[in-house]
């Protein structure tokens, strides 16, 4: 086998994986990054998000040749006209992504090659919250979240690699404990 | 002035959101949604997420005509080949949209015009969490959201609306507090 057939596991470049792990072992400094998105209005319930730059490894990171541009809107029910998925829609595909990518490289590291991985994913929201009664919450109040997954592995190490996905995703992470947010407002 | 112009303010019908919370406040079991997204890996850290029908108001809700796709994807420092932006910029995203999109719906049910609403958020990540060091968490350590808001208010006005805002998302509720998320897991 060639080096790459050897150490390119589920599309997942394991030699780079253990060098960069190994790098920031030697410079934790490199590990702290700043991930950015800016967002416009455009009318109604539609706004748009852009995503390009991001700090990494001790620098600007300028390696992404093009922007990420993505829509939001609400459903007619809710108000909209449909110009994109809804937010609470588009959490459900930060978390789908998260688990999946995180997945993807426990499982290259582990040496399991996957061959299949799908996700659905539900969230349970009363809209009651949206500005009717305090007694709701905004947000959902449970997610279920199915994986699918198949490889060359025991059932016992495929979920192995599920559940060390939700310990190592970033996304599952925040999603489950929550963050942070400061909002600061400058008008005009 | 006509009835449209009266009732749509910042894209949004008020006389509908009124409607709609009135019919609400009649019949709280309208009040359950569901929200829905399903997530196929593609190869690495590429993962595509397709979102469409959803449950409101006591039936399947079919008007969407279309289905959204979005794609997620990691930058060459992250082992990927930037097919789209990455988990934790898409939660970014997810944050931005909804924040302002109850921003819009608050101000509109205020009687406040909006002319322009804009907001960058960055977000902190130390990656030792990635794989290394249990010490660190895996998400943000902190999410930061500045709005640039503008429209025909008082500066204090604006800040209420965003005030309000905060309080009346969907997302911001979520990543702030956090939603527990069940995982399950189907081997073949």
């Amino acid at each position: 086998m060639s080096t790459t057939e050897d150490t390119v596991r589920n599309g997942v470049d394991t030699a780079q994986l253990y060098g960069t792990l190994d790098a920031v072992k030697a410079d934790p400094t490199i590990a702290r990054f700043q991930f950015r998105a800016r967002n416009h209005w455009i009318g109604g319930a539609h706004n748009r998000t852009v995503i390009r730059d991001f700090y990494a490894a001790n620098q600007e990171d300028g390696s992404r040749t093009e922007e990420f541009v993505l829509d939001a809107g609400e459903p007619a029910i809710l108000l909209g006209t449909d110009t994109g998925p809804n937010p609470a829609e588009c959490l459900l595909h930060a978390l789908a992504a998260c688990l999946t990518t995180s997945l993807v490289y426990v499982a290259a590291a582990r040496g399991v090659h996957l061959t299949e991985v799908e996700s659905t994913l539900e969230g349970d929201m009363d809209v009651r919250a949206l500005g009717l009664d305090d007694d709701y919450r905004n947000g959902f109040t449970q997610i279920r979240a199915t994986f699918h997954v198949a490889g060359d592995a025991t059932e016992e190490k495929l979920r192995e690699v599920v559940e060390r996905a939700t310990k190592r995703s970033a996304v599952f992470d925040m999603v489950t404990n929550g963050v942070p947010v400061a909002v600061r407002v400058e008008t005009a």
